[in-house]
């Protein structure tokens, strides 16, 4: 399939970052077979921001520029484990947990390949899952969760809540 | 076993609620056995805030009081689907969705009854997670993805994440 | 969904018991989801007799009253494992093991919540499937199968089955 | 592995009939690989009675003489599915239901191969986990399942049950 | 089903073997319950050339002659597990190895009969797929692969591959 | 984890080509997570020669170069499936099914990045295993099934099978 993975994305948006995604919707003769692939571009500073694919793990590598990642373990821990990676690297990103990636590099663009253990890897991005959710959740429940006034949580469902993933 | 699952609990904490989990910890013949039981103690005005549970899919009742529940769907869309519940009604939050349960009334506590299809379903609870992780994720990370003052970010990560679980 | 679990069912019966199961084909979004949730009300000496799920397991907690349960291993062993449980205590019927509750009080009702490990948790009731099949199993396989004369099988069989599933 | 599968076994038990399974205990190799092998003999009249194997779908093929064969259903219907098969025939039973095989010929014996989809097929002789669990099942509950008098418990917990299995 | 598993098959190909497969085209009802049964014919000096099933581990007995039976295990080893099977014995291929039964018997055909734990497990028959594929593989590839001259890769491609399966 | 999937291999062995697994022997948190990553080079001409993962599918990118790719289908059609890549373009191997990648340019190396759904992807190469195995597979068997004489079969048998995995 001509993918153009090769093909650097348009990173201008308000996270810096673009996903393109190569899944069962793509190449329909992956469907069952449980993989999927996956370029990243990230503008600098940007970053792909914290979100969860509940069905897959991801495992990435690093083709250009450097990436500061993370994942968060579930209750009680909240554990946060990070790396700075460098071309060549490989991080994993465990099924389930909140995880993002961050191109540090205040000048220069960053690259990654990832594979996804799902031929269609679903995304929750939490801040577009949480602020962003159409119609919005009640702020009763969310100035409680973040322990923040209800005119903050009206602020942030005010923002427009962009979507980096293709 | 002896579990107390008709026993009140102390809700007094900041989110008002409190989770009681018979699980295969609890019950060691639970293992690889896929089914694990909760019990949730709700103080007027208190809720379960936005968690998922990466493995396993919730389905609850309401024993006592009401609740209004909802949870939201993947990237794009971000459907929020809600429901008030009243006594003996039941719901389902599906498997690695973001979801919540709240008591509307600010006079009553409320009570539910919730099984897991999992003997370990691991929680991860959004703010948690996000704003309270040991060690916490970077400012830049954070104030880009929820479009907030890098000020916003270190207010909210100085917060005390209590724990709703047991 | 407004199941109505609060709401106690009747239960004159044979044998004295009334199954209320939410599976996916009350809520069809179940579907692939493995779990169901069922409430269970016991008449005074009424029981849920012997029956196995194929497919699921199942954790069960008493809200009103107590029960005497248990199950029973497979060959070579069959060694039967039971408990009383009084409201508030969990227990747990691994899947496809022959299992029963019963309701050892002679003059109050009992009332169980339990969940199953299937989004359609069938039941097979031993008496039902080997005394009420339709057409009934052969009387030479039954009356060597439980060692009595073939008249007794003739009488078994000429019981009227009872289903307590709803 | 020498199995002796071809090798007559001896049936005189109170059933007629010997069960020898090639399982993972048997050949450790087979551990995970999720399938399993038996030689069923059955004497003239003899039978393997009403069993379930939880975790396992049974295929079966008659090597010398016939069988009448047959399951039955789940709740609510409990159909049973009945056939005579000839030498060369192939039956199905799937998993988690009741089933028999019956050796209807009064003076030759028959023989069977079948195979599980286990490689450690627990099997659960009805009779015996009913009527022949160790400690015995309380005669309250078994009195009004059965729909018989405690006498008839009682005297069926009393029979010797006789395990064919090896 | 009326399988006819008793009665011999003609052999006389160019492996010398034919093998009767009973799966889920053949009897609709085993769809999802995971296992199959087949029959396999061998001439003397036949065999069941080397193959693999992408899905399913087998479990073999001998049920006339004998068999000189092995599999050979993955990279880097590459080992090669070898028996003599006499009548009665009993040999499991694990799932996606390399495998192959001979008839070592100048004078005698054998038969055997095995069981698949896939409903529906595909078979690659190593020669066929190499050699015989429509269209053929290129013969670059095959002769750096295999280290012949192209000349011997298009004399193998030239052969007629026969199929044993039915 | 310090890959260096950026940096070239070693390619001169027999068939030019180089395989660097990243699986849970190398990345211990891995393991139950069911994907891993690799990098493979081609020196000009070279392959990664025909093989199956049993247990994994593959998704591979080009990151330099270009290859001739392809997968035969099972019995009975064995169905060749080609396509030549370019950078940037994407295919699917699926799991269990034969599959080779070839450079088909005789002055250029090649690189590509793939995913496997499998921690640990075992990998039959059909060379190794068919004519490298330890000890030989007996050449009556091999002789039969590709239909060459004895002394082909010993000639191949001969070869010094190199192994390209890293």
């Amino acid at each position: 399939m001509a993918a153009n993975l090769d093909k650097p994305r348009d990173t201008t948006n308000k996270v810096g970052s673009n996903v393109t995604l190569i899944n069962a919707m793509k190449i329909p003769g992956l469907n069952t077979l449980g993989i999927s692939i996956v370029r990243i571009d990230y503008a600098p500073l940007g970053e792909n921001s914290p979100h969860t694919h509940p069905h897959a793990t991801e495992i990435l590598t690093v083709l250009e520029g450097a990436l500061y990642v993370g994942f968060v373990t579930s209750n009680p821990e909240n554990k946060l484990f990070t790396k700075k990676l460098e071309k060549g690297d490989v991080f994993v990103f465990p099924v389930g947990l909140i995880h993002f990636q961050f191109n540090p590099c205040p000048n220069k663009p960053a690259v990654a390949i990832a594979a996804l253990s799902s031929q269609n890897p679903s995304t929750i991005t939490i801040a577009n899952a949480v602020f962003g959710s159409k119609p919005p959740i009640s702020d009763d429940v969310l100035a409680k969760a973040f322990q923040v006034e209800k005119n903050t949580v009206k602020w942030l469902q005010a923002q427009f809540w962009a979507d980096n993933q293709n």
